[in-house]
């Protein structure tokens, strides 16, 4: 038995936190040192997370009581431009897995543009690797800081990534058709959340407005080399606690099949622990609490359409479990190591 | 008081059947004269339905235990195909309003290739009206049988008719993703709309392959000026118990803009009691129970998109609503009679 | 056709507001002519509640900005503690019908003791009928001022008040195990309320400690000729929009037997249009967003227990449908005017 | 790495068996050897389960393709009455986890009264142990064939029977309302646990007539010494995968309060992993797909009542974790391994 991981939390009392309490207290190789919450710092985490209550985990503290010194990690899941100015001032020798959107995007202006704020980091946000495993493993095992996507990215770039990278599909007129579970939210205390106001009921917000096109548009861009690739991208809020379905219309590059697409996929997914293609359209229910990608394939019905549509956990694959995954990935360990879960079902 | 209309149902074990007592019951001009199901035929509506348990209805009998003699109209909500044979029987002196498939498609080639059968009444198919009521009001006033239309075309054509009608929007590429509550697919008895199976997870089934798609392009090709549209259709299964939305990714044609497309659905729909153009995105709760559609718009992402979202309430609007909506245009009653409801929120 | 009631609503912008326009809207004998709402006023009810912004509505205006000179009739919806105070400075010509816990309960040290603050109006306490309208009706009838019971006390006094009154039952260690939709929490926004923490879980909640005990003792008290009964009530949360189901153990009088206690509430409730007695268990959809009270017996499996079920719908009958209820009585209308809902199902 | 335990599972479609595997396949001793349903034999699991479709399984096969030569233990998941004709042919050296109830009920009288059929094997009922872990872990160490209680009986036994041994409740009288999840229901394909006909909806259904009362009442009987001690226990349907709320109404005995009741409980599970005494009361949300069970206390409002609430997840600690419990103590493993998860929360 080697010595243990030792990572902290910051902002370990939001569901991303607590998604990540969840995974690493199954992990093998890690241990919880410091969970750090401003906001409730001083009660331990089962006060504010009554399933927490029998689990064997340091209280909740403040950013200024915590000590890095013996740290090997940490996780940030902190909201969007508060992390930057954290990451920015922790000491260099630990491995940073940031959970939030603030060392996502490579260029600073549409970063900018989309989240309003001068970015306090610029420098950091260039060290940053683009933290979706399966694409981008290389730079993630060789970084200091990993930018975990967003969820919305995660189910939707999976797919047309490589189709993209192979020139198996066009780049215009993408639409990606998305739903997610009400978690997508967070924690905050939102009318628009409350249970009556979500419960039987679907609704699309943010449509092509949304802070997660950009991140798409970036890794899609570069899968086709450097072309400015633009998407329509409805998000859509969904009554059940988990999951995103990406329905994705591409059209078919000329010459080409579906089965094409489906057997490319297939090849570029062949060994990889968490991506899936099915001969099936999946449904969110097949990945729920894991940290799988499902990918199934249909034709469309007119022109030279196909549908694509993926499945994840969105705190999972689309959150948590992917900041694990790249997480072992930075320490050398085995990939799947604690989260080669089986969904909860039903 | 005027002599109130004699109705009977045929198939009233159905959700649409048991939605069509909730509206009548509450339907000033309207008494539920006789109620038909085969199976359950003998019994009393509240042994299958407890919530009727204390309603003042008659039992159900079978079809041949029927007396139409005194009977005004006659609501068919049986399967397709089965309503066909039956319908052809019926005295000729009733008005019939057909829940099923069965007299939708004008093409009988059409019905055959989706639906696997020779129609059995090809004759009455040229007499069908399409009771899509806003869009097809003076065939229906005039018709002596009206084929009520699929929940999901209700909810796609309401949007779409108009704006290729007017020109406003191209016909090629037209994208419907379209999201269902469960009641969707009636109260029949299978392991995959059993609640484990269904509850907190979404998915896609019948991607461009779904017989609601012939019916909605036979409306879009008609409002063409007889093109043959064709669409890329995608229904999805959410968990809730009613309710589609509907989103819709058209292209605008050329010199036209989003704003060409709201005030042109604003137009067509100004005098309308249930088609509203909202100046936000509707959600499935906005409907809930009611026999209205709301409309939103938005911008589209890239290209020359613009996304068009319709909720409505597939039993209603989408079904049983929409079926005494058409009853009141054939008998000549004020459009909104029984029908007026304010959604039960939440 | 006679003149409309002219009705003001004070507190239109929570659930039981909005369920009251709901219910106003499509009662033919009244005209919803201010809606009164201190935070949001200066909107229209449509901007806070989208599935009401296409309903004729007055905008919402504040309570300094209203006219009562008019009004027959004023809804009053706010949180106890508010309710008095303004009550009391209200016009005397109005009736009042208050949906708070301001006026229910009769004795000022019990109100102070569960609600904590002094009440301002211990005047009109005196006046105000508890509007339980089957078992309280006359009173009802006469009052300037209802205080329409809680929605928990009407689920549970309906069953039980008569069962006492006739010595059916014990008084003593009466028990009762409620369960209620979330929009028993109106729409006030709080973390416990959020779907994700209420979605796929049920707890308990106040157990013995709910401010809706002492209203139900009052009653049983009442119905037990002066003895003080006192209960065991347990609330809890289930993860539904609507509903109360009330389990009631009750000891059945010796000499007695569960066919007396039948036929018993048969007999009080046989002229009555929205209480039943059922010969199977009930469902909270049975009642699904209709005034009914349905009531079920069974056995008990040990000593003398009978066990009672009542299902009501808690926005509905407990709440805003009983108001509407209570006003019928109060004008002299027929008492199921506009109410006679059937069940939206499923 | 000491070789692994070789399982079948019989009955491996189910949910019991489904989520049998789920726990399995993260067992780090246990290897899957055999899966056995009859109907669906030649199919791989992930035909009929599609989120297993991606995971290492052997195919299903029909029991008379099984070989149990090399297999340690049996996990038998049918229905009652099909487990006992079944587990007597099985090789005597096996060990056998029987999840239905054709080995719990010791009394073959009471066997036959409440499930219908003469047992089968009633000579092996009486070597069966009952495998309520905490309670009977000497007789279940010991065993060849150990019989999993019910869903119902774990969460309701759990609390009361420390309390009855000990003396500090009275044993008539006690009252049991539990609420649980649809997935209690197991796979069967039935319209009253069809989506809609669920959703939005709670029922009670079998009062004081459920299978699970016999086993409850033998348990407590036990714990009495011998006396016969008779409960009221009201089971009830919650819209709701997974999870079992029991509140259960206990009569304090005389010269004790509710405090020794804590008190002997913190006692008596001191040293458990996965039984919980809470300073609050649990939601079922709080061991969502783990192995726990927590128990909460609260004061009643008459008499000498204390109202205790427990949770559980009915498909893990109360069929399929439990079972796994079971066999880690059969074979000497320590009694956490592969079942020490964390709950999924939200």
């Amino acid at each position: 038995m080697t010595k243990k991981i030792k990572a902290t939390i910051i902002g370990a009392s939001g569901y991303t936190g607590v998604e990540l309490i969840r995974i690493l207290l199954g992990h093998p190789d890690v241990e919880i040192f410091q969970l750090i919450a401003e906001s409730n710092a001083g009660q331990p985490v089962g006060a504010i997370y009554p399933h927490l209550k029998f689990s064997d985990l340091p209280d909740l503290i403040k950013l200024d009581a915590a000590d890095f010194s013996d740290i090997d990690v940490v996780f940030c899941c902190l909201p969007h431009a508060t992390s930057q100015a954290i990451i920015k001032e922790l000491p260099t020798h630990l491995k940073i897995i940031d959970l939030s959107a603030d060392f996502r995007l490579k260029d600073i202006d549409t970063y900018k543009k989309w989240y309003g704020n001068e970015h306090a980091a610029p420098d950091l946000q260039k060290n940053a690797a683009y933290g979706l495993t399966e694409i981008f493993r290389d730079e993630v095992k060789n970084a200091r800081i990993v930018a975990c996507p967003g969820c919305y990215p995660t189910g939707s770039t999976l797919p047309l990534y490589p189709l993209i990278k192979a020139g198996l599909i066009e780049t215009d007129d993408i639409i990606i058709d998305a739903k997610t579970g009400v978690t997508g939210a967070g924690r905050s205390v939102k009318q628009n959340f409350l249970y009556t106001e979500v419960n039987e009921g679907i609704k699309a917000y943010g449509v092509c407005n949304h802070r997660h096109m950009p991140e798409i548009e970036q890794s899609l861009s570069l899968a086709a080399g450097g072309e400015d690739v633009k998407i329509n991208f409805t998000p859509q809020l969904a009554p059940m606690n988990r999951g995103i379905l990406s329905t994705i219309y591409v059209k078919i590059a000329d010459g080409k099949t579906i089965e094409d697409l489906r057997s490319h996929l297939e090849e570029t997914y062949r060994n990889e622990a968490f991506v899936h293609i099915s001969d099936s359209l999946p449904s969110t229910m097949d990945v729920f609490s894991t940290n799988h990608c499902i990918i199934g394939l249909a034709k469309g019905g007119s022109g030279k359409r196909a549908v694509l549509v993926s499945v994840i956990d969105n705190l999972t694959k689309g959150s948590s479990g992917q900041a694990v995954q790249n997480m072992n990935v930075m320490f050398g360990l085995e990939e799947t190591t604690g989260i080669a879960y089986t969904a909860v079902f039903p």
